[in-house]
């Protein structure tokens, strides 16, 4: 099913983003049959760029990660125009209406408007502003806009950056991205614990242990680091993606599948979550940041970095939910940059079984859903031992979701450019949602202060902090 | 660990038993070091052998599967010596004593006899009588009684063999064979119930729709035609093989390991099938015998089976059990000769989940237990179909346990000989388990002559009116 033709207004075109993430979404689209045929994007750059360079540009970026027929990117980057602007400056604005309104006149978008904002993120309060107080032309089209994350810097700047575009938006025009929730398997994690009989009666605090997250990078902050350095691992990693994959996992079962009916569920267990104060911050949550180690340079070298920075590049935490489901059961996370591997995954750990008196440390059941690299459910169990015993061993049974076919899974971007062209806010996060995130952030933040910085060799396993954190509980980071 | 010595009295020893399964499964033991090297074996039969043509049937049965290094057969067969006696004739006992009693004294058996009678099931009593009026001449020693299926013929004569078992054997004297207890697969049914934590909170009526179980033969009666017509499918293999694997299945979590324990639960559940009656029979039971086809020939055209034998041998049935678990939950079972296919399989279907209002005919979850060929564990459940779209799909995750290893599974008389030498009663079954299930099969064979009798076609899936039996309740036997 075709989606409805659009406008797609992308700030930030010569960025990053774009260039390693959107364009090879959108051109995914466009290959599929996907994106509309009148669907035209018209690309914000301050720099001085022609359009023939610009397509170039677009068409080298696309190049990059698969040989593609060239009338086929001919027909992709003809879609594209790039407008030359400062965002900065009030004055421009007027000329950019202008431009997008001569495209709706000549073109069929049937007025329709999404808007991109790929900008650094100290803009996006004076960008979406002028944005929302220009209406559309046409009655009957709608007006959207994506935002990347961070949404703010804490509970109080999220706050006041909301009410200023809830001035000019209604809350169902507004995409927070958080491109997790367009990873295949965080879709699945739904699917996984509501569509099937056999895991909903044993996911809960009388049958699960505890349950771990992990996502581990190996490369440190590249291009970012301006941004990086204000914001820590706390605000870029726990804030959005890791507090969502917990939400993911432990929220309640949603009446439907209505967008709202899921994020009413996800809302209600976030507000759930313990705050830290004084106490519990000291003795749950560890920040750290690298070192040199492995030939890379330490953090406080990395251009662009202050030598004094206190940043963390790493952190790890132990999270409780004070329900009645959960109520016990210990959430770690953990989460950091220039770590020995690349790994993306959950892990549930049920509760021992101990069977029929014959004790076995090595026999709780775990399920791991993986999210990248791999994407794929990994459930150990315990069978006999073949023969002549009595003896039990764990067995693995495995479903590899992006081993199944030839074609990979969709991009994450690939996915929620989609489900913002055609209207569904499943994906994307609701202000209730970030409400709530923020609330237990800022919780640190308030007595950051006093807590540790640990450190930890580049291109290592993280800090030995980590590892004491669980180990105390007679846990270990499972590796499985 | 080595098995304790013993003189293992094994009537029938020229018999297809003997040859195909009691000679393998002691030469693996052998092999393997198990087999205590003073353990001897006296065979019994009614044949004139001489030993060193007993000694070569012996080698030639171990040839048979595999090539094996020739002194290992020698050292093996020099543990039989062969016995020719009439069973039948109370005067031969007397000599046999001597035999024995010589044996003894001249080896290291520490006296422990281990009598095992694989002759026809009707000597079954005069024999074990006889044994059971000689004492050991040791007073530590152990003396045990394996003795094959059928127990009885139904509730009355297996009650008057036990009376007469007992009245000379105490209870735990007596070992009940049942080789599908020897199985791997049913032996790992309850490490896979009560060793998971996963799997026991949906064991159980709110969470499973109901249980298939399928034992398919595709080979026909062979030598046992005698036999075979007076008993059929349901005393052969449902009294016996399926009411064990539904006890298995259903029964509660026992206190222990122990032997008694697990026996417990197993009648406890054992007493709750609810027995049929002339209506429920008529509308529950399928009793159906093969006729010609497959260039087979008919059942009634089998050597040594009457031209209008009425025996079953194909049978599928719905069976309830009447406690708070289960109620409700229908329990289909099927099993038959001359069929298409050759399987021992269960199948759990869980209860439909409908996911979120997205209801699909797929998506029950199944776990599938593999008893032979395969022996396995295969679980279906839903998860979503990659890409772009939130349709569910079936994933399949499947532990192959005979695939594990270089090695196979011992086979269910190698396990079985090894409990029986070493005092384990677990895979052998009780008397009021007996008493149980002839009470079931009783209740059929009450109001047989009111059943019709199908027919189906040798080499066909078996008759329609199992298709019906299942279908009518909006489920399938599944082929998975």
């Amino acid at each position: 099913m075709s989606l409805p033709p659009a406008l797609i207004i992308l700030f930030g075109t010569t960025g990053d983003l774009a260039q390693k993430k959107l364009y090879p979404a959108l051109f995914a689209l466009h290959q599929s049959g996907q994106l509309n045929p009148h669907t035209q994007i018209l690309g914000i750059g301050r720099r001085d760029w022609q359009q023939s360079y610009y397509h170039e540009k677009i068409a080298s970026s696309i190049r990059l990660s698969e040989p593609v027929p060239e009338d086929l990117l001919q027909s992709f980057t003809d879609r594209f125009t790039y407008y030359q602007m400062d965002i900065t400056e009030h004055e421009a604005y007027p000329l950019l209406w202008q431009s997008m309104d001569d495209i709706e006149r000549a073109g069929q978008t049937q007025g329709n408007r999404l808007y991109f904002l790929a900008t650094a993120p100290d803009l996006f309060p004076l960008v979406s502003k002028q944005i929302g107080s220009r209406q559309n032309l046409h009655a009957d089209s709608f007006r959207r806009l994506m935002i990347e994350k961070p949404f703010g810097q804490d509970l109080q700047s999220a706050r006041s950056f909301n009410q200023e575009l809830r001035s000019v938006f209604d809350e169902n025009e507004i995409y927070r991205i958080d491109h997790y929730l367009g990873k295949e398997m965080l879709q699945n994690i739904l699917i996984l614990r509501f569509g099937n009989r056999l895991f909903e009666p044993a996911w809960n605090r009388e049958h699960i242990d505890h349950i771990q997250i992990s996502v581990l990078e190996p490369f440190g902050v590249e291009q970012r680091s301006g941004y990086y350095d204000r914001s820590g691992a706390l605000r870029d990693m726990v804030q959005s993606h890791l507090l969502q994959l917990v939400a993911l996992l432990t929220m309640n079962q949603p009446d439907s599948l209505q967008p709202d009916a899921v994020r009413d569920e996800k809302v209600r267990v976030l507000r759930k979550l313990r705050p830290f104060d004084r106490v519990s911050a000291a003795r749950d949550v560890i920040l750290a940041q690298y070192t040199t180690g492995a030939a890379m340079r330490a953090y406080r070298d990395e251009k662009g970095i202050p030598e004094h920075s206190l940043t963390e590049t790493y952190t790890a935490m132990q999270l409780w939910i004070d329900n009645e489901r959960w109520q016990g059961v210990p959430i770690y996370i953990r989460t950091g940059k220039r770590l020995n591997q690349s790994v993306g995954k959950i892990t549930i750990v049920f509760n021992q079984q101990d069977y029929l008196g014959m004790h076995n440390d090595r026999q709780a059941n775990t399920l791991v859903i993986r999210i990248q690299p791999e994407e794929g459910i990994d459930l150990r169990f315990n069978i006999k031992k073949p023969g002549m015993t009595t003896e039990i061993e764990q067995a693995r049974m495995n479903a590899c979701q992006n081993c199944q076919r030839g074609a990979a899974s969709p991009q994450a971007y690939e996915k929620l450019l989609h489900d913002a062209l055609s209207g569904d806010l499943s994906l994307f996060t609701r202000w209730d949602e970030i409400e709530a995130t923020w609330t237990l952030i800022d919780s640190i933040q308030s007595v950051r202060d006093e807590l540790p910085l640990y450190y930890y060799p580049a291109g290592s396993q993280g800090p030995h902090a980590a590892e004491r954190l669980i180990s105390r509980d007679k846990k270990t980071w499972l590796d499985l």
